[in-house]
């Protein structure tokens, strides 16, 4: 079998710009290139990842889609290509597949390519998210009747939802939730090209606006535009980074729609976690990148993770943890929180830090011997769950 | 390494039922299930292939779309799950797909499930069409001004700009084209499920009405209503048929525009073909699936494959060839242009009855001894094309 590694990557993004998406596919495949030294004709395999709507104003995806970023940046014939969308974990899965189609001799250098641009879906979003949930109820599904009135705000109010019930459950307060907003904001603070920056206290979090109870504004992420580029090549010898190898992979879904499950606190992180870390220990773990859309995702992902007991993940953060001199690193760009929401999902945000924290590119919030990484990325409302262990010698 | 085989298969297709799509692919997974003789919640893997717009009538895809599958059909955890668009060639991609999740131990038991309601498109295709090939020009590529007078009847009239420059190419005429229909109805008149049957001569076919120069009525196929269903595991001890193995499989893409490349007679067919062909020759080829929805497709396939050299195609039309009696027997169940083209692209039609010849269930149209398959599929304008090839021992 080929020995496949991650020899670049490119990470651009903004708050927001008026060129279109393939521009932003274009300068983070640039910069993934130039750091992989490779040509762009080698490349004979493309990844495509975005959330409908994010590239031009339509639903549009799969082949066409592919061919026309491909044909855009100028990739003419491609051996293997796939386009991803688990929703907000899609980076991390089209990963994985790059990995296994260079393994499988499908295609030597292929790249992985996600983002959009966010604003564009922020200003569309009503209608476009009405169709996707309406596809619920065409054929006879309860989910969008028990949930209409929230529509408006999916998938916030939601995730709000799962925020309330948590508290209940645990007889537990905001504080700990929120205080995953002030923390990563510390290690956003360490971050030049973090777009939210500043002090941040517990007290402004608990205070900034109500967007739906009891999940307030500085626990919401914001869209902007961008894109992720990973290239994943059988041949390492010239990169300019040492080459970062996949230790695990693990994905799982509940398929039943939210408002009908028996439990919404019982997500699908555990599962991925489990299979991605296989016989390996969290002791062994450096660097950490949690899916971070909005806080109860990351008090929740904690937890699947086993960095602390049901119930425990709010005790969790309030101790020592998430900068990168802590015992556990935890999105140390800052998070899609401060950095923004790439192209309408945080998963890139957070493997990209993971890969600046591998190659040893973090600067200053640079987690020394930073060696593994975890990923944990999710999708829909805790629908998927991607997790990827990512190494280098 | 896992050994995955394909356990289980149903295929279920009317020319137009007035059901919801899902309901569709769940009576293709009761099939399947039954010849796989396993348990619905025994399923830990998941596929889905689907043109946007025949589930419902929206483009949605993606997680949602297949969590709502899943959920429809009582599959509630999933610890692998996909959806697949590379065009007509999707199946055939899930399917190798499937192989590689068992393989790697993503999952043990993968359906992978593709269709919908062709006739639901059909109505609805103008718009769809037109809103797909507009996202070639939103970011200023020419392909839409060039092709703009031919998107009412896209993908026909891309085809028959093809078909035309065949005959003005190689100096042939209509025949050998059109005698690829008078061959697969000769099929048709084997299988009691095939929708059009009776007889059919080469003289009915060149005069059926003008589609688009030159192609004519006889030589398109017509999307109806069904869905294939394939079940993939590591446990064949069960099954009822005998495991089919995956013995090969190529992909290739061309990403550039058809109105913008430089030959578009060169297709990407001889290249997934190699791939998949690997070290085996064709004379080890005892069926052959190729996909049908226009009769030029079938032709280049023909040369593409290497069963008759470049502009050849006809000759080799014109030979002995087709029946399950003959050296080529190809697309016996009448292909996609006698059964229908089933959820709108042909994959399904040519791979089930691959699957069927290598189970030894294709009744009084069986291949004798036929132990390994050739199955070639198309997406776009000739823009993709997946080879695959299965083996029974």
């Amino acid at each position: 079998m080929v020995d496949a590694s991650i020899v670049g990557f490119g990470f651009y993004y903004e708050k927001k710009v008026e060129v279109p998406a393939v521009e932003l596919f274009k300068r983070s495949i640039i910069e993934a290139i130039k750091m992989a030294n490779m040509e762009k004709d080698e490349i004979d395999g493309l990844v495509v990842t975005a959330v409908p709507g994010t590239i031009d104003n339509s639903h549009d995806t799969g082949i066409f889609l592919i061919n026309k970023v491909a044909s855009k940046v100028g990739i003419n014939k491609l051996n293997y290509f796939d386009y991803v969308y688990t929703g907000g974990s899609s980076i991390v899965v089209g990963t994985y597949r790059a990995f296994k189609a260079v393994e499988s001799g499908l295609a030597n250098n292929v790249l992985v390519v996600g983002g959009g641009k966010g604003n564009l879906l922020k200003r569309i979003r009503s209608s476009m998210f009405e169709s996707t949930i309406k596809n619920y109820v065409n054929e006879g599904v309860t989910y969008y009747e028990l949930t209409i009135p929230t529509i408006e705000f999916y998938p916030t109010s939601d995730y709000a939802l799962i925020a309330n019930r948590y508290m209940r459950e645990h007889n537990t307060d905001d504080s700990g939730r929120a205080m995953i907003a002030v923390k990563q904001r510390e290690n956003a603070n360490l971050n030049p090209k973090a777009i939210y920056r500043g002090k941040l206290t517990l007290k402004d979090v608990l205070e900034s606006p109500m967007v739906s109870y009891p999940l307030r504004l500085l626990e919401v992420t914001n869209p902007v535009d961008g894109a992720l580029a990973i290239l994943v090549s059988k041949n390492a010898s010239k990169s300019s980074i040492s080459p970062i190898k996949l230790m695990g992979f693990g994905e799982a879904t509940l398929t039943i729609p939210l408002a009908e499950r028996e439990n919404i606190l019982d997500t699908p992180v555990k599962h991925s976690v489990r299979r991605a870390l296989n016989s390996l220990n969290l002791d062994k773990i450096d660097y950490y990148g949690i899916y971070d859309a909005y806080t109860i995702m990351v008090l929740l992902e904690i937890e699947g993770i086993g960095l602390a007991d049901n119930g425990k993940g709010g005790e969790f953060v309030m101790g020592d943890s998430f900068l990168p001199t802590s015992s556990y690193p935890i999105n140390t760009s800052g998070g899609s929180l401060n950095v923004g929401q790439v192209g309408f999902t945080s998963g890139g945000v957070v493997l990209a830090e993971a890969l600046y924290q591998l190659a040893g590119l973090a600067e200053n919030r640079q987690v020394k011997d930073a060696r593994i990484a975890l990923v944990n990325t999710l999708g829909g409302v805790f629908d998927h769950s991607a997790t990827i262990v990512l190494g280098v010698e």
